[in-house]
């Protein structure tokens, strides 16, 4: 690599809201989203809620010119909906799909059905190896009585962990998405503490797009104005976040964000809005990282405290609904021994007949709740157990300076 | 790191067959495995099938001296079974859980409910990071028309990529555990050949076991003789796997098997045999990787182009079920409205009120079964289109011997 090494990378991320029969001005929005990304010919494009593979298709072949490598990760039952467009060659690629993910009985909110999921791009560009991950997490339906909340925080915490165990060689890691996490909820502050990833929006100096960088804004037509109440400027809930390692230096020269309408046609090309960043890797001079200090650490610690909390209080109410349908699937198959013992006797004959259908339910749908609980609070489980063994080790680092968390070899264990 | 650095590593790996009510002595097995875990004080032991929690307490109370470090990898409904116990420190420990792992309506051989997955351990020891894996796939459960094979070769995929991409800063890559896959099977080839992991057994010049290094053995009390009829010797589905990067150099010095009955008492400590392994991690004179040649590639292609045509049938399989599920979805709707309209009318009411229940079954089966294997498909497919990319890569590396493939960092990407 040259000692005066310079990488420009202008990167594009949208969630296109692309459902089929039920966002309006699908087909449109899609082909103005073609027309655009070959207009601006960006390094790499980033796209979610890609719904239709027809749609991911379509803008292959729209795009196959200005960017001849592309991807679409497939996952669960729908999809993950997320796609990728590159200039560059893509050297491999790979997916997670998150554990837990809603309810399946939650169906007017579909994101169990959907897979959601991080898709992981390997890419060499001028010497050096960029990770770009692409990643939607579950969304939020009411932010008052969330209860997807510690699914959310599950996600964050597995797309953390996923980035920190397979982002170990790359000079550069690039993450960009619709995270369904306003800055400062515990999600974002986790996913940000344990990778060490930068918010293009805080860190640029030049900014253009709507106050506050909210990537859901009242002015654009498509959004749900209600959703938007308790927040009049909109929300900020899409994000480019970065890093590079020890010895390269990565900032974010410019962050565009549209503003309700697409810049060339003034029509929206979704529900959100896109981001444009230009980043720029530089050489800078080798320096020692410095020891984190005890300031430095607290913020980790406090945050991995505050989802380990959020998590247990998940898994209880997991095992609490185990429990009850549990019991359901007991009392639904009493119900049925009854209705058999009543039909064959004769008695009620009609009644017991009808009411076999309805019981053979119950214990069928209180059966499957039980499981899927179950497995949930499994899930629950895996993820705060990772967290408090973090937890422990950041409390070490804390309590013993010298040992560094994470990246850091400190060895410990006896030379053989 | 010293010059004439040197680790030993000593490991063991055991599927336990550990099924509450159903395995027989458990309790005496895993009390005598526990005994012997602290008599030999290895470095690492991995154990598979350890289906219950509680028995992962009681070795972890019992090994606690011994192994300060121990974690139980939760997954899935019943869970992945898998668990480790270690003489030094976890630094970190993630995991992976394959998304696909048969049938949920093959509820007696039971896999679907137990979440197989991959485990990753991250070790820190004289200096050296070692990623240690432990897994269990999908069971065989008739050689002669399998159908899970596709399912099997996706897991084995997933694997290979799960250790390809978090491995990629490790000294030293450790897998092992149950695979369910003969020497030679397709799965098997596939791991070894895209992770470049090396076989204890194959590489060793001190083997004492087993012929043919079986892990599953007629003279094993508790194996089912049945299974392996066509094997008179037995099978070898159980491994330890491993590599160094370059710089390091790592063999197996020695590797012992059980031979159906542990080494004290003389009973065995599970169905299936323990490995234990002796590894010699040494600082080799630095020596800079030879490119591949053609020979050298081949296998991996002919793999890969196997691999990619199982995924494929599989995939065409899981798309006619869920296109025959779909249609008797239909019929069973169908039937559920003439059924209606016979109970409205009066006629054959009875019969039409007794037909309800299997009718409602109907449908709801066929659609959970229709859905299960849209969801099987799309899996496939995204397991497909990795291999696909892959062995395009491995082909223009065939074509571009400098154009070095995976770990190899050579860049084809414009420098902006």
């Amino acid at each position: 690599m040259k000692p005066n090494f310079s990488l420009r990378l202008r990167v594009f991320n949208l969630n296109c809201w692309g459902i089929p029969y039920l966002s309006k001005h699908r087909a449109d929005r899609v082909k103005r989203l073609g027309d655009f990304l070959n207009r601006e010919s960006f390094d790499l494009a980033l796209l979610e809620e890609v719904w239709s593979e027809q749609d991911f298709q379509y803008l292959r072949q729209k795009l196959l010119p200005a960017y001849p490598a592309a991807h679409y990760f497939r996952s669960g039952i729908i999809g993950s909906g997320l796609c990728v467009f590159s200039k560059h060659p893509i050297q491999e690629f790979t997916q997670h799909v998150f554990t837990l993910n809603g309810y399946p009985y939650m169906i007017h909110h579909g994101d169990w059905f959907c897979g959601k999921a991080v898709g992981l791009l390997v890419l060499h560009l001028g010497g050096l190896v960029l990770n770009a991950y692409v990643t939607h997490l579950h969304a939020e339906y009411n932010r008052q009585k969330d209860i997807y909340l510690a699914h959310r925080v599950a996600q964050a915490w597995e797309l953390a962990q996923f980035i920190h165990h397979t982002s170990k060689k790359a000079d550069v890691v690039l993450l960009c998405g619709d995270l369904n996490l306003h800055p400062k909820d515990l999600g974002c502050r986790l996913l940000k503490e344990w990778t060490g990833l930068h918010d293009a929006f805080l860190e640029t100096r030049d900014f253009k797009g709507p106050e506050e960088g909210c990537t859901m804004v009242p002015e654009n037509c498509y959004v749900n104005r209600q959703e938007l109440e308790q927040f009049p400027l909109g929300i900020r809930i899409d994000y480019v976040l970065y890093k590079a390692v020890s010895g390269l230096y990565i900032s974010c020269k410019t962050l565009r964000t549209t503003t309700g309408h697409e810049p060339h046609s003034g029509s929206p090309l979704s529900d959100h809005e896109a981001l444009m960043a230009t980043l720029c890797v530089r050489h800078s001079p080798p320096q020692h990282n410095p020891s984190p200090t005890h300031a430095e650490r607290s913020p980790l610690i406090s945050v991995l405290r505050e989802a380990w909390a959020e998590l247990d209080q998940g898994m209880a109410q997991g095992r609490w609904w185990a429990t009850i349908a549990g019991y359901v699937t007991g009392l639904g198959l009493l119900l049925l021994a009854l209705l058999c013992a009543l039909a064959a006797g004769g008695e009620i004959r009609e009644v017991a007949v009808l009411l076999w259908t309805p019981s053979v339910g119950l214990v069928l749908g209180a059966g499957a709740f039980y499981l899927f609980h179950v497995q949930e609070a499994k899930g629950l489980c895996r993820a705060r157990a990772e967290l408090q063994h973090v937890l422990g080790r950041a409390r070490e680092a804390q309590d013993q300076p010298a040992l560094l968390l994470g990246q850091q070899e400190g060895d410990r264990a006896e030379e053989q």
